[in-house]
């Protein structure tokens, strides 16, 4: 029995599709980041990074959400999550992913998570302004040449599907209209539909 | 052939000390990146995101830090740089770089590329007046806990160490010293120490 630490609405939500997807045997761990449960000690004994998501195995313990949805495609090839056996086009939904850990996510987590960088009132100001940018850029990027269609990787749901769908239903937030992506946008509409995620997203606000 | 776009001094000497370690068949083409070599059109053409490293190969681009090392690992099997065939050992591999990729060196960037994430001049030296601390915070966490000894995975010498080293090969730009994480400080000079390692550095300074 797998288990991961989530918290509703952010990107651990790749990670809980990935595993529903894949069919596994997981129960899910709700943490409330609002109410800072992920920098408690009983937490930060499992994750000293104080981040989600966690994937916990036994006595393992895994995080990063790039290196969890690689595992999980991985440790269920039979749900053909990833190009497994092709160490190139491995990479390439690994890249994808990468991209969207280190710079999309990134570039989101200066809405409301400036303190990680600054100190300052007036920087929080200044970074919150520039996310509309920043996000619209980096949609663009993926729009104009990354999600090939009408998967991510092509003709196969993966992995970056997933994390794709996540990091998308953040557009909004940040104050740009999803719809000027609309390849994204139908991409996101696509995952949606999916079994899986439908039941994922059913349990999300129950 | 494989051909790696790398800037001396950044991110993408892991990758090049990884294609040494493999024994790859491989170029390296440097970007003068203080130049802005990385977003000239010939350069985007193969990389949109005007960033490095990109790895070449035939008609393919691969770009991510993360994925680059996985993806050498996993075409250079002889060379053991991850251990690929346990595919949670892998995911705690991957977990490593990308938490180098998207944290460590997210860190590091806000030094001198605040202008990703803000427009004020006052915003950037705000955010290089933080960077000593959260890039002290950062090697903390790897030194109390990441970095299991003698290598970054154990025993045996991975893909995360050349990445780890390259990494800590900025903490002195960041006015910290890095005597004070002594098992980060000792595994830099036990990856600096290795004939592949010695030779990159060599062709790096010449």
């Amino acid at each position: 029995m797998l288990k991961l630490f989530h918290n509703p609405g952010s990107c651990s939500l790749a990670s809980y599709i990935a595993l529903e997807e894949a069919g596994a045997d997981y129960e899910v761990v709700r943490l409330n980041m609002r109410e800072g449960e992920q920098t408690r000690p009983e937490y930060l004994a499992i994750n000293p990074k104080g981040r989600i998501p966690a994937l916990i195995k036994g006595q393992g313990v895994l995080t990063e959400t790039p290196a969890i949805l690689a595992y999980i495609a991985q440790a269920f090839p039979a749900a053909r999550l990833a190009p497994i056996d092709d160490p190139w086009a491995f990479a390439q939904a690994q890249a994808f992913n990468s991209y969207l850990c280190s710079t999309v996510h990134v570039a989101y987590a200066h809405r409301l998570r400036g303190s990680r960088w600054a100190d300052e009132e007036s920087s929080f100001e200044d970074m919150r302004r520039k996310v509309p940018r920043t996000y619209a850029a980096c949609f663009q990027l993926i729009e104009d040449g990354m999600l090939r269609g009408p998967w991510v990787l092509g003709d196969a749901y993966s992995i970056c599907d997933a994390y794709l769908f996540t990091l998308a239903g953040w557009i909004e937030a940040t104050g740009v209209d999803p719809k000027q992506f609309a390849k994204v946008h139908d991409h996101r509409e696509r995952v949606r539909s999916r079994p899986a995620v439908r039941r994922v997203l059913a349990r999300e606000t129950s």
